[in-house]
């Protein structure tokens, strides 16, 4: 009674399953037409036989050999994240339960298989996503390593569920073996071109885990602004804010973009990029930026970091540390793209340390020298790091744990090669710039992309360990942010988690379509792909 | 103590007379930089004369010389309304009034000139909506020949009031004499694509209101969906809307939607296409479309509104008869767009009635045999009707009065002029479809359009009466609408409300910034311009 498909589009072959387990083809199909996973599983079994679920007795539960328990936080706010997302937000778990029907799925037992599930822990690099989830009467059963892969797990069981055409929530029997193609799966938001209201962060947080996303890629500060709150440099922000006190992050907003970030297996990599890309920093810190000249004297304007003075590197000491104790990953992200020489050039004092350092008229040496200084001082607060391309391309000495973000969309297959063929760690984000809009359906060229499909031997693709959607700032904020990142990042997504096998457009089309419906019922307003309509409509503006 | 400043940019023009009247231009600059008035009034003179509102003794009064008193409830809903906007939906108008100060500004009088305020007429193409302005002390008066003005005026006086860095509300010396360069200022919204809930229809005429626009273009159904529910054929909704119950507009959803326009001095002109865009009426109506052959038998599907048959042009008599007493405003928009023959010329019944017709193989008399007897139709209803332009290129015999709207950007200077040459008033839409997207800031792009800039006489460019920004539905719902709306459109609105040398896209730039942020101010969620904040950031999702 079973129909095994392994790599395939589950929409379809839960519609040939079906039509060859029942007579009345049509009248089930539509049931099924409501399932619809994203990202799709690795590996599935489904059979059309359906249990229904029912609010007042179906419970989400540890599963008795579970290492996991209530004192488990992160778990018992995951089951009622769930459960409400089955059952909608006004329907409680009932404190007087009643007793399941035989034809019911009464529980999903979640049952964490080592010894630390690592509930209070965070996710990292490293993490173990996995997980293996059977649908059965009168128990369904979620097995996974750790709470990181319960997650996941989690995420899909909720998508299995659909309504029938009396609002009641069924799951067909169903057996999942799941893990993700890739370990870095990222979104980037930049709060500085625009700042984002904390409450739209943990949106796209939420959609994220729906998404199964796995890293905020936190691009936290830039040239526009400085809305992160320094304990130890507070005239950064106070200075470099659009608003000091409206349009920053706190140290407690930021705490709480952590929590709600590891609450949903979401790691947070903060970046915070020099020496480029830092005018904003020079509004607190005094003598931080090089001054411009115009010819003999100072023009007013400021540059990069100043990398020839001591005070400079005083400052990230401090700074880096700082950062090291508010950001518990063990990566944070160095930036170091677009550095802009000019500035430099007519500085006298910065010529004068070129000649010194026999750097002739080759400033990007002495943008490395800068660079190489920051790299040590980041290692030294035991923090591994991440860095644009560029940093690579100007043969910087890396650590070998460090990742080189490949963002240039003009030569990235010949860069993939380069940066693996040097034996770092890579992530993808060339193709997925979703600052990027145009008309009609652009997800569908997210999709198509394939992260390994460049020249390099078998060692080299598995140096590729992901990517990241960006959404750079400088045409969005809370107006519009979430529908413009929102179905799009779906798409890269499935592309990070899936197999490689699983590139039908027009699949895809059909289970997005009801992904993003169902974000929209979530309360995520996700953009329509095309036309049509969901059952619920966005209920907000 | 004043400076006059006719069609000059009223941001520059106050810092100018600013400079000019004070030592401390700089700290004053700020101040002024909060006003920023969009659309830019034909005429006026400011003074930096400030004086101070009191949300606790500032009011809006009607004049004692005026026409209308508090028995119209057009106005005292619009002085509710805009006190609002102005001092915070907190504040409410207090029944204990105090006495203003006498720096304050005490009162906004409201003096309707004409015998007839209209309180409870619509707008139409006739009403003239000119008003003129004087902020003095203790009282500013609004002078406008009946309501529709007034509500402009509102508006405007409105936009002058900043906040000074201590929260105090501040308004300038100041006199408007205002008009509209355009009588026919639109926003076509489609409903048929996506259905739109009613909230995010009555969020957008609040932001035309707040735009100056006119008319509410209303695209209500189309091939995909037909959400209008009709009393006298319920089941073109029942069968034809992506829903019956919950994706419709019910006739008191249209009386809503209406009256909420007439309140914002906004005409309601609903659009039903025919004859093709008809896919979602052939659902609920036997025989309306055209069946399409494949070879010698019909295929199963259908066509444009099959026009040989005499029970087409009953279903539409008593249709439009409905829709003349649904809809007040003196016109229809009858569509008549993109009009596919493959499936009449595949019919052997419409070959058969082509030959006995005299039509020989050219079905654009066919095209033309329908619409004429529609307009006939429409005509008797006592209704004037627009049309999109290849009714016109057809060669439709057209009453006088029938306004010719211009989509296609191919041709469009052209067209323009052989429309207007024919004697036919004219409204462009071509280079505003803003349902098509790009990176960075399209909406200059809008506003360059020049909409007289084609070969004609004076007599000609006369009977251009307007414009509308159009947002077709393909791609657009509740979740995305109404920041891809706003402020884009707002180009249009200027276009169109202000005179034709206003035409400075670096001080647009300027206002258009401030004044997306009033309206996110106000809760419309307009998207940004470019990199910046806004002092109230949006509090939605």
């Amino acid at each position: 009674m079973y129909c095994l498909f392994k790599f395939a589009p589950l929409f379809l072959a839960l519609a040939v399953c079906q039509g060859w387990l029942f007579g009345d083809f049509v009248g089930k199909q539509k049931e099924l037409d409501e399932i619809a996973l994203w990202p799709l599983p690795q590996k599935f079994q489904s059979s059309a036989a359906a249990f229904k679920l029912s609010h007042s007795s179906f419970q989400i539960i540890h599963s008795k050999q579970s290492s996991a328990g209530p004192s488990c936080s992160l778990l018992e706010n995951a089951f009622r994240r769930y459960f409400e997302y089955i059952f909608g937000d006004m329907k409680k778990q009932e404190k007087s339960r009643k007793k399941a029907y035989d034809s019911d799925l009464a529980e999903l037992q979640v049952w964490i298989t080592s010894a630390d599930p690592e509930c209070d822990g965070y996710p990292s690099l490293q993490t173990d996503e996995s997980y293996e989830l059977s649908v059965d009467q009168p128990s369904a059963v979620l097995k996974a390593a750790n709470v990181w892969g319960a997650l996941r797990g989690l995420e899909t069981f909720s998508q299995l569920v659909y309504e029938d055409d009396y609002g009641v929530n069924n799951i067909n029997k169903t057996d999942i073996s799941d893990f993700p193609r890739f370990t870095h799966r990222g979104i980037l938001l930049d709060t500085s071109r625009h700042y984002l209201p904390l409450k739209v962060i943990l949106a796209n947080l939420e959609a994220m885990a729906m998404n199964k996303f796995n890293v905020f890629h936190w691009h936290i500060v830039d040239d526009q602004s400085f809305p992160y709150v320094s304990r130890t440099f507070p005239e950064l922000s106070q200075k470099g804010a659009f608003h000091p006190f409206t349009h920053v992050y706190t140290p407690s907003d930021v705490k709480m973009v952590i929590e709600f970030a590891r609450m949903r297996g979401i790691r947070v990599i903060p970046e915070f990029d020099t020496p480029g890309h830092t005018q904003s920093w020079g509004n607190g810190i005094r003598d931080l930026l090089t001054p411009c000249y115009s010819g003999s004297s100072p023009s007013g304007s400021f540059g990069p970091v100043n990398p020839i003075l001591n005070s400079s590197y005083d400052f990230m000491t401090q700074f880096f540390k700082e950062l090291s104790t508010v950001f518990p990953d063990a990566y944070v992200h160095l930036g170091g793209d677009e550095v802009d020489f000019s500035c430099w050039k007519s500085n006298p004092d910065v010529q004068k340390f070129m000649a010194q350092q026999g750097f002739g008229t080759d400033y990007s040496k002495l943008e490395s020298f800068y660079i190489q200084k920051l790299l040590d001082i980041v290692a030294s607060t035991n923090k591994g790091y991440m860095v644009w391309q560029e940093v690579f391309d100007n043969g910087v000495k890396l650590k070998e744990d460090t990742v080189v973000e490949v963002w240039m969309g003009n030569n990235m297959e010949e860069e993939l090669q380069n940066v693996t063929g040097a034996g770092f760690t890579t992530i993808l984000s060339a193709p997925w710039y979703l600052d990027y809009i145009s008309y009609g359906q652009d997800w569908q060229r997210y999709y198509k992309v394939e992260p390994l499909n460049f020249p390099g031997t078998d060692a080299q693709k598995k140096l590729v360990i992901g990517g990241e959607a960006c959404l750079w700032g400088e045409y969005v904020d809370a107006t519009n942010l979430t529908p413009r990142l929102w179905p799009r990042a779906s798409a890269v997504a499935e592309r990070l988690w899936s197999d490689k096998s699983v590139v039908d457009v027009g699949n895809a089309y059909t289970r997005l379509v009801q992904h993003r419906c169902r974000m929209v019922k979530r309360g995520i307003p996700a953009e329509p792909l095309f036309v049509g309509h969901c059952r619920q409509e966005y209920k907000g503006l």
